[in-house]
């Protein structure tokens, strides 16, 4: 049976293919974005559960075909909290609730763009994103991303030379894959910009709850009214409950609410409802969501004192002060390293990484010796073997003759 | 902010916009697909979540990030279901868990077809696979649906006359709107066209498992392999859930799983998990579903009486074997009606239905009179008071002036 031409432009995720390599308990993986089970919010969820399925009328609002707009009280806690990090008046019906943030990307994909309009992202950048507004018939222009996020200056630079796109997407607070935060000064220079340009930025914080460390810095969203904004519970409460939201202007919420009635009619009732009963226990949210941050700020300092003690030497390291990710560039003075070359190495080592180039929206090689590692997964001890493994691989990669340069797709490594 | 060309052409689901209407205690609806909530196993799915959420390590798979196929066990049932009713062996592997099968049909519209292709469709039919064809920059051609379903013959002289779509989308079983089901002939001449003219057939199956009449007749997937199945456990366990799946080639399912991949990472595990445990009960399944189609039975027998008794002198009727719905024309020999200016009407009188030209895949005039009416929802006794109310409604239209024609969209009435 034949497929269509984009089904065949539509490629793998080689994140999701590398999940599958880490699926082994003698592997310590740093290579997967997935939070640590332990931070699921289970006692509480299994006691909702109980109360909210305990007969037909308690249950029949979560388990009905409901309205796809979402439900109007976790809706209204969204908008809530909107309004305080950005000071801009929010409620319930500029908020949607999406099958995860990534339907929030496929959503506004299709109903900011037309097949043919530029997307402006960050590269290195979520590679969800990037996959999301290619299948929309976008076409993807990176901007580069240094140790304060997106380069607004370069973006800045190329505007004045002609660049229009329709969209910026960025993550600005513990970026993925970078870990890098944006600073104030640059979020209102990005804002002016959209201002003047007259382009939407989609600001997409699915980690902006989990600082550890320094002072929360404003929304892009505070600075303009030309800003969509993707939130998630994904990193916050179980990404399972495949439960985001996209807080917007009237016309975007009204075109994506029409999108999302033929895409999947609405978000899952049960996953809905329980996210509900969690959050309306406000104390606990916060407690909740503050034990998290903390527990990844000591992973991240783990991980990134094992990398300075055993590869200070090879490697320079973002610092985040949140999130799940650090980035490792190999330093200047020292040999390069071909990450591709590396992953299967270190997988015969016990431990994965993303190489760089897989978040690559623009040029690949910029990107090649760079690694991806997550600190959420595994506990602090962990993160030091898998940093010991790490090293091994990459003597082994030094003894070796100068690989050559793979380009095919990253999952064909095995 | 602009929202883009395609996003205007989005136009919100007329179905969706009732659903409001129709949610007030003194209106008996006869117009949405609402399955009857008491037929939700609460009792299972509260004894299932207790257990799954009993502890981490229980919980942990369905809170998790987990593969966009889908749970391989849940699968596994679905092909295993799959292989009995076709006959054709069918593998986990050949199985996507969707969200919904309205996802299904967004997938499938996106890697079946490129923007300016043909969908044969029937018509009326399904509003929301309409509304994702369309989404998916498909142009739809409609093929007219008599009391046995799809008119083949149409679709074949269609053919011969130089149509050439990629696709061709059909409920056979209990169709909506009209309840209809295609017997085993036209299954057979319809997978023949497939073979012949190379489309493919999305042989869409959400009620085939609700028969309370009746022998079961083999899917157009027996017939030949050019056929995609969607089904969905909306109507025999819970919509909210949203829970789908789609059966196909490998080639099909591969390039669903990219496009899931970017739309929505997986469906929600918290769903995944109930629904699997409840199956693994294999005999609770067949006895539960049973159930539920010996309601719907009593229910459609009740509609269909008080119909032909109140109103057999101006409605002909179709007698389905299974589904929700049944469709309601005008006689021939008696009064037009005009099923938009009746709605109103029928609204205050405190009951509603969908006006048949809703679902219009092509000549909307030619279903202005008709009426789909839904027995799933309210009990036999509910069902006659709501046909006593559509009674006096029409008698309400007959005294009026013949209303001209309103061409507006149907979510303006109010």
């Amino acid at each position: 049976m034949h497929t269509s031409q984009r089904a065949a432009a539509m490629r793998s995720s080689t994140i999701r293919d590398l999940l599958r390599l880490a699926d082994r308990p003698d592997v310590i993986s740093l290579a997967g974005g997935l939070p640590d089970p332990d931070g699921f919010p289970v006692e509480e969820m299994a006691a909702i559960a109980a109360d909210l399925l305990a007969d037909v009328a308690s249950a029949s609002p979560a388990l009905q075909y409901s309205s796809t707009e979402g439900l109007e009280p976790l809706r209204a806690w969204i908008a809530e909290r909107h309004t305080a990090t950005t000071g801009r008046p929010t409620g319930p019906d500029d908020v949607l609730i999406t099958t995860g943030s990534q339907q929030g990307l496929d959503l506004l994909g299709r109903v900011l763009g037309d097949p043919g309009d530029v997307v402006a992202a960050e590269s290195p950048g979520y590679l969800g994103a990037l996959q999301a507004l290619r299948a929309a018939g976008l076409d993807i222009v990176g901007i580069d991303v240094d140790r304060d996020g997106l380069r607004v200056k370069e973006l800045a630079d190329r505007l004045a030379r002609g660049l229009r796109p329709r969209i910026v997407y960025t993550v600005p607070t513990f970026q993925n894959p970078t870990g890098t935060t944006l600073p104030d000064v640059r979020r209102r220079a990005l804002a002016a910009l959209a201002d003047e340009h007259g382009f939407v930025v989609i600001e997409d914080s699915p980690y902006a709850a989990l600082r550890f460390r320094g002072e929360v810095v404003a929304p892009v969203a505070a600075h303009s009214d030309r800003v969509v904004s993707l939130g998630t519970f994904s990193k916050t409460l179980a990404p399972g409950l495949r439960l985001g939201w996209i807080v917007g202007p009237p016309e975007v919420i009204g075109a994506a609410v029409r999108a999302k009635q033929a895409v999947d009619l609405h978000t899952a009732g049960l996953s809905q409802h329980v996210a509900l009963r969690l959050v309306e226990q406000r104390d606990w949210y916060d407690r909740h969501v503050a034990r998290l941050a903390d527990r990844y700020g000591e992973r991240a300092a783990a991980l990134r004192a094992a990398l300075v003690d055993r590869l200070g030497h090879r490697l320079e390291l973002t610092d985040p002060d949140g999130g799940m990710f650090l980035w490792a560039t190999p330093r200047p003075d020292s040999a390069p390293i071909d990450a591709r070359a590396l992953l299967p190495l270190a997988i015969k080592a016990g431990t994965t990484f993303v190489p760089g180039d897989a978040f690559a929206a623009g040029d690949h090689d910029l990107l090649r010796g760079a690694l991806r590692l997550s600190f959420a997964t595994a506990p602090p001890e962990r993160l030091r073997t898998a940093v010991d493994r790490l090293a091994a691989a990459i003597d082994q990669l030094d003894g070796r003759p100068r690989p050559r340069i793979s380009r095919g797709p990253l999952s064909q490594v095995k």
